[in-house]
C-alpha cells in the first residue's frame, strides 16, 4: 500500500491539466483599426496612406497597477494629449514577478483601452544590456536569450492578427556598457534579431518588428553595411539630448550628428524613435543623457518631422524621468507641455 | 560580537554536508535480465538472439503517484497484457516539481517492479520543442540544454550497469513547430545528440541511446546523409496515423510513405517506435495526428513486424489520448484491445 | 473601478525603486596596501619589489557565518600563522542561497579584517566542472555561464580600485570528469576566460585575473601552444600529492612531473598555487588526490620556493579536508603545523 500516493490522490488536477495558451479575443475591441505595415521607408495603413506615429510611453503596466493608476482613464488622457500610439515598456522583472498569464490580462486591457481611443500599441521588451552574454545594466532588466525568445513566441501567438498591436520592439536598449557587459558584436546581434523576427513571422506576418542598435539604441551605423536581413521591419533610435556631442551646440551641428548616426536610416527604412525627451539640469530625475535646457525639443521634432520619423516621447509618468506629468492630475511638465502641443497639431 | 552568526551557529548541517549522489542498488532486483545491445540493425540479448520490444507507455510516474495508481499492480497488469517493455515519459515539469532525489525513488520502483515481471524500461525525457533554442510546445515540456545534459548525466550515473534499464530516449519529440519554435537544423541537433551520447557512454556503455528526428519524432530522412556518428544507438519514430498523408488511403500507399520517411532506417539501424496509437474521431481526446477509424492498427503492426521494428503503444492510461484503457479497472479501449492481442501473440 | 489596483496602491515601493549597486567604501580600511601587479613572470608591489603570496584558504564565508566562526579573530589567527594572503572560496550554492547583497557584506568584512592585518584577498569562484556545458561535480558547484559572468561583473564593479583585493580566481577547478561532464576543449575554455578578463578589466585594470587549467586546475600544458591572450594575468595550479604519479616516488621524479605539467609555466608567468595540502591515509577526510605520508610537504614547498611560485594551503578549517586545524581552538594538524612554520619563516 502506497500511503504517499493515497494521500496525494485527493489532488484531482495536476500539471497535465494545465491548458494550452489561448489567443486574444478581438471581439472585445470597439474599433476596427487598419493594419499598419511597411512600404519602402514608410509606415502605411491598408489604403497605402502614410502613417506617422506620434505618442507617448506610459510606465510598465505592472507599476501602474501597483500604484492604482491602471485604468481606461489613463488611456483617455493619453488620447486627449494627441497621441496615436502608446508604448508599453515591459520590464523583465515585472514580467517575471507578475506572471505571464496575469500579465497578458494587463496587455489585453491596454489593447482594449487603446483601441477604444483609436490608438495603436507598441509592445517593448524593456531590457538594457547585451543579451548574447546575458549581462544587464540593472537587475530589473535581467533576462535570458531563452526568456526573450519565449516572450516573443508567446506574445506573437496571443496577439496574432490584432491590428491594434502594431509594433513589437524586440529589445529596448542593447549596450555592452563599454565592455562592462561583454563585447557587443553587430553580426551576432543582427542574427539574434533575425531569429526573433522569424519566430514572430511564423505566427503573424502583419506586425512590425522594431530593431534597435547599440549604444542604448542610439547607433544605427552598422546597418549601412549589414542591415537586418528581413522584410517588413522598422528601426528605432532613442536620441536623448546628450547622445550627440557637437563641439558647438547649434541646431545644424545636431542635425549633422543625428543624420550620421541614425537619421540616415530614414531614407531606406521606417524609423520610430520610441524614446526621447529631456529634463532641466535641476529637474526631477535629471541624469545623463537626458539633461537639456529645452532647446532640444523643437530641434528634435523638426529633425524627425522633416524625415517622416515616428516618435514616442518618454514618459507619461510623474516618477520616471524625464517626466511628462508632475502628478496624477496629469499636470504637464516643461517637456510634457511641449510634446502635448506637438501631438495635438496633428490631431 | 556577531549576533547574526551566533544565532545561525545552531544550524549544524549546511549545504557543505549535502552528500554526493548514489547509485541504484541492484540487489533489490528479483531477476537477472540480459543486457540488450545493438548488433547491426538488430537489438540482441547477451546470447546474440534478436530482441523485439513490444510494450506500452504508462503515464508520467509523478502523475500516477498523484492519482494513487503508482503501484506494482500496474506493472503486473502491463505484463499481463503481454508487454516486454515499459516506457516512462518523464516530463520536465514533473521532474522539476517532484525533485530529483524523490523522482529517482519513483524510477527505482519502476525498475524493481518491471524487473520482477521480466520487463525492460525505456527512460524517456518527455519534452516537445526545439531544444537548441529552448522553445517548447507547452510549459510542461519546458527545459534547457543544461537541464537536459544534467538529466542524462544524473540518470546515466544512477543506473550504470542496470540491464533492466535498456534504453535512454534522449528527447521525446523534436520540432520547431513550423518555425514558431525556432528553426530546426539537423546538424545542430545531431551534434547535441552526440554530446548527450558521449556523456551517457562516459558512465555506461551497456545502454542504448535512442535518437529522434524532427516533425515530432517522425522524420528520419536526414540520417541518410548525416547519421548520428556514434555506435550502439537506435532510432525512434512516432508514426501516428495522420502523419502520413497518402492521396489514396491504401495500405500500400501508407507503406510507401512510411518507408520513405522513417521505415527505410530499419535496414541499417534498430528502430523502436516508442509512440503509436489511434482514437476514433469521436473518441476521448481525439486530436491531430492520432485520429483513425481503426484500420491503422493492423497496418502499422504489419509494417513494423515485417521490418523487425520494436514498438511501444501510447498509452496505458485512461486520461491521456489515445487511451488504451477507459478506467482504472484496466478496461481496454478499441486500440487497447488490439495492441493487447498483438503483444500477447508473442508471449 | 479597479479593486485589485486600489488594494495594491498601498504599496509605495516597487521593483522600480530597487537601487543601482554601490561600490565598496575604502574609507573603512585601516591600512594602505600596495597594489600587486604582474611584471613578466613576477608579482610585484608598487615599488617593483617581488611579492610572493604565502597563505591559506579559509572556508566559504557563508559556512563560517553559519558556524559562528565568522569574525575578525579568525583573520588575526591566520595572520599569526604567517599568512600574507587569504583565499575566499565562494561556492555557487552559498552565493545563491545567501543572496548577492548580503554576501557582499561578508566579502566587505573579509577585506576590512584582512586589510587590518596587512593581508591580501583572493576571491575564488569555487565551482568544479566544465562550465561551457554547465555540468558540475556536485550540486554545490552548480552554476551557469550567465551567473559566472554576472558574478565577475558585480565583483569587479564593487571592488574596483581596492588594492587589498589582489586576485580574481575566475573558476576554481575546470574538469570534464573524464567525459562524464562533457568534453573539455582548451580553445573554448581559453576564450571564455578571455571574455571574463575583458569584463573585469573594463571595470578595473589593477587586479590580477587568475586562470586555471583542466584536470581540476592541475594541467597547464595547453598554454604552451595557446596561452590566454591577455596581459597582466597569472596562472594557478592545485598540485595535490596524488596528481603526479611517478613510478618511483622520489623528490626528483615529482619535480620532473610537476615541471612538465605546470611548473614550467613559472618561467613565463606568475604562478599562484591556490590549493595544496595533504592528509595521512587514516586522517580526517582522506580522499584521492590528497593522501600522503607527509613527505609531500617539504618537497612541494622546495619546488615552489625555487621557482618563486606563490602558494595558498588548503585549508584553515577543521571540517574540510585536508584540514590545517583540528578544532576551533586552531590546534594545528600535521600539515597545519608544517605550513604554519613555512609561512612564519618569511614574516
Ligand atoms: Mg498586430
Ligand atoms: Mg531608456
Ligand atoms: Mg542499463
Ligand atoms: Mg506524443
Ligand atoms: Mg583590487
Amino acid at each position: 500500500q502506497n500511503v504517499a500516493a493515497e494521500s496525494m490522490s485527493k489532488i484531482n488536477k495536476g500539471w497535465w491539466d494545465s491548458p494550452y495558451p489561448s489567443q486574444f479575443d478581438s471581439s472585445q475591441l470597439t474599433n476596427k483599426l487598419d493594419f499598419v505595415l511597411v512600404q519602402g521607408n514608410k509606415l502605411v495603413d491598408e489604403s497605402g496612406k502614410q502613417v506617422i506615429f506620434r505618442g507617448m510611453n506610459i510606465a510598465d503596466p505592472d507599476k501602474l497597477l501597483r500604484e492604482g493608476q491602471w485604468s481606461e482613464k489613463l488611456f483617455k488622457e493619453v488620447k486627449a494629449w494627441g497621441a496615436n500610439v502608446v508604448r508599453l515598456p515591459i520590464h523583465p522583472v515585472s514580467w517575471q514577478g507578475h506572471g505571464k498569464d496575469a500579465y497578458f490580462k494587463l496587455i489585453d486591457q491596454a489593447i482594449i483601452w487603446a483601441n477604444a481611443q483609436q490608438m495603436y500599441i507598441i509592445i517593448d521588451w524593456h531590457s538594457i544590456g547585451y543579451l548574447p552574454v546575458e549581462l544587464f545594466q540593472h537587475s530589473m532588466y535581467d533576462t535570458t536569450m531563452k526568456e526573450t525568445r519565449t516572450f516573443w513566441k508567446d506574445i506573437a501567438f496571443r496577439y496574432t492578427g490584432v491590428s491594434t498591436v502594431a509594433v513589437y520592439e524586440l529589445f529596448n536598449e542593447p549596450t555592452d556598457q563599454g565592455g562592462r557587459a561583454g563585447k557587443a558584436n553587430w553580426l551576432e546581434w543582427k542574427a539574434f534579431n533575425e531569429e526573433l523576427i522569424d519566430i514572430i513571422y511564423a505566427h503573424d506576418k502583419k506586425v512590425i518588428p522594431l530593431v534597435a542598435g547599440f549604444n542604448w539604441a542610439y547607433d544605427l551605423r552598422p546597418i549601412q553595411q549589414n542591415p537586418v536581413d528581413r522584410q517588413g521591419i522598422a528601426y528605432t533610435a532613442h536620441p536623448y539630448p546628450q547622445k550627440a556631442k557637437p563641439s558647438v551646440k547649434s541646431k545644424e551641428n545636431y542635425f549633422i550628428l543625428w543624420d550620421q548616426v541614425w537619421g540616415f536610416a530614414a531614407k531606406d527604412y521606417p524609423i520610430i524613435a520610441t524614446e526621447l525627451g529631456w529634463v532641466n539640469a535641476d529637474g526631477k530625475g535629471a541624469h545623463i543623457p537626458v539633461i537639456n535646457d529645452g532647446s532640444y525639443g523643437p530641434q528634435i521634432i523638426e529633425f524627425m518631422e522633416d524625415r517622416n520619423i515616428s516618435w514616442v516621447a518618454w514618459i507619461f509618468d510623474p516618477d520616471w524621468s524625464p517626466t511628462m506629468i508632475s502628478d496624477w492630475d496629469y499636470t504637464p511638465t516643461q517637456q510634457g507641455a511641449f510634446f502635448k502641443n506637438e501631438m495635438q497639431k496633428h490631431q
